[in-house]
């Protein structure tokens, strides 16, 4: 577990209050998802009732998760200023969401992943649909070319919302321009990825872990944590010296959150993670605490990982030698060092972030939620 | 080939300012995609070198095509009343032609096309890298997944120039409503097409033709035509009265577009198609021309195309074999009267647009290329 620094706690009055505040968010924010989602379901009813299962397959992912996004979002807007509950900072997390979702529905494909939250994921769900009913042609390329429109029907409703904040997130606003900014580097950072997947292990391996952490922060921590808390702000008007401010608590945060998830991937427990044991392996996941393996584990850690690293036929004992060598090489202790540097980080900068008392109560649970967690 | 009935004939005079307008009007599209994909070029660049290659794709893509899409909402734009060669309109047509781009590239993922304009399509080109560079893991997986990320890219930058038209662009207006519109037609319009194929030929064959011309409708015909001349006239501010005279000249012009393309699809010359022969019968394409062919033909032609239709190994044989049944079943002078129908209305309404004479000649021939191509 990191060592998170001892800050101040806040007053439970303003934790409860934050506490409270969210609550409502979370509530409008769920309301506008599904009031924009039904105009969608007549725009498609229009077209062929036959349709429908595209939108659905967008609903049904896009009404779960977390909501990290949204409310880091929330929280930025209200630390610069915002309103309370205002439509912009709402409708800017219901798109923050829907990209998410879009994001989540095409990665499930690039990583053949079957599940998702515990359920079959997208893509599979279309396969399965097409097993059941009997129908022709391969079924697993039907269910990805579903997953490839529903993937991109969800990236176009991202950005439909996202336009619908209006002028505060017009052509040339700051917030656009972080909008724009975080969906290409997500792109960008995700192709870095799957090219470090087929590159292979033997690949430069002393440089493997600067690569692994170039990669964590275009594809997950700037956009898991910096641009969504500098966009809310960003929309309520925040200066650069906020945002910069933003950035110093937000990045180390989903550095930290992204490295979590990371060792989750393979020492997680299936039952709170809601995915195969060393699902991440099995998938041949080039992460920051592979890379610290392929770095320090010596000639034998470097052969066992090439061999076995993303062998979707991966069966338990050979989740438990790649889990050994991670453990035994020090890559374990290190990327667990590496979470507690930048969750000190984050937590230090949390303290300095010039907001009210309430915002940085919300924002202190949000970081701990994000780096504590299990799942 | 169609009959295009005989209208009054345009002024050379006014023949001659459109070609001149319409060649300073591509300069200025294929100018600002250059310095928008530059900017790219930036901020892609700042991620990681290594991660270009996903916007050469789609910068090699989007600088070919016949541009039909942005010369529409040109012409759209000025027939309403828009300034010539106005960056709005530059702008609009630049966003268009990166959406249609982006539909190719994962069209392509789709329909296992390995060609696009006589080259290799997006994500056969990155398999062809990886097949060089000799790298790890499936090459094929590797193709089409950094063939969903580019083809994500694309349609992230379509939107973005499509924000950065600006105030006739922004939320609530009559052009933002039909960019809108336009993309979530497509993707439904785009899985009614996957659905189809997948249910096979012998589902309700009597109703084939009424969901091969809704999904044309969808899929191709309000994208190709109708949408972007809606657009272009919305952005400058037309009237409800002429958008639905566009409607009435572009959408079965779009109509006859698409079906030209699915008669090029089996009975085109490869030479100016840039693809195989009878292509689109190995992809196993559900077209209006596969549907009359299927409610037309009698049991023997069922059973041949139900056997046949999406083959990837059919041959030379096998495409001759389906090129008959598709004839002697009528479904080939089936479609080319109904080529000759929507182009009939097309050109009557083009008669009754009111438009200037030069937008007017300017749709015509654009018209004209629409459905009198080889290619």
């Amino acid at each position: 577990m990191a060592n998170i620094p001892s800050t101040p706690a806040p007053r439970s009055q303003d934790i409860s209050t934050a506490e409270q505040e969210q609550a409502a968010y979370r509530t409008l924010l769920a309301g506008e998802l599904e009031d924009f989602l039904a105009t969608q379901h007549a725009v498609l009813s229009d077209v062929s009732e036959e349709a429908l299962p595209l939108l659905e397959a967008v609903h049904n992912l896009s009404r779960g998760g977390k909501r990290l996004r949204a409310l880091l979002a929330y929280w930025g807007w209200r630390g610069a200023g915002g309103a309370p509950l205002d439509t912009a900072a709402v409708r800017a997390g219901v798109a923050l969401e829907l990209f998410q979702s879009a994001a989540l529905i095409h990665d499930d494909i690039i990583d053949r992943s079957d599940t998702r939250r515990g359920g079959p994921s997208v893509h599979r769900t279309f396969s399965l649909a097409h097993r059941d009913a009997n129908w022709h042609l391969d079924g697993s390329h039907f269910g990805s070319s579903a997953g490839i429109l529903a993937g991109d029907l969800c990236l176009a409703l991202s950005e439909e919302m996202f336009s619908a904040v209006g002028v505060p997130a017009a052509h040339g606003t700051t917030a656009r321009r972080i909008f724009n900014r975080m969906r290409t580097e997500v792109m960008a950072g995700q192709y870095l990825d799957i090219l470090e997947e087929v590159v292979g292990p033997s690949h430069e391996p002393e440089r493997a872990v600067v690569r692994a952490r170039n990669i964590l922060r275009y594809k997950a921590a700037k956009y898991t944590t910096e641009h969504p808390l500098a966009l809310g702000g960003a929309l309520a008007g925040a200066n650069e010296e906020l945002l910069a401010a933003y950035s110093r608590f937000a990045l180390p945060l989903g550095e930290a959150f992204q490295l979590r998830d990371d060792v989750l991937g393979v020492f997680g427990d299936p039952q709170t993670t809601g995915k195969p044991a060393g699902d991440d392996l099995r998938e041949g996941k080039r992460t920051v605490l592979i890379a610290y393996a392929l770095c320090g584990g010596g000639e034998t850690a470097r052969r066992e990982i090439t061999l076995r690293l993303g062998d979707p036929g991966l069966d338990d004992d050979g989740v438990q030698v790649l889990r050994s060598i991670i453990e035994d090489s020090g890559a374990l202790a290190a990327t667990e060092a590496l979470i507690s540097s930048h969750t000190e980080a984050a937590f230090a900068a949390l303290e300095a972030l010039p907001v009210d008392e309430v915002s940085r109560a919300a924002l202190e649970a949000l970081a701990h939620s994000a780096v504590r967690r299990s799942s």
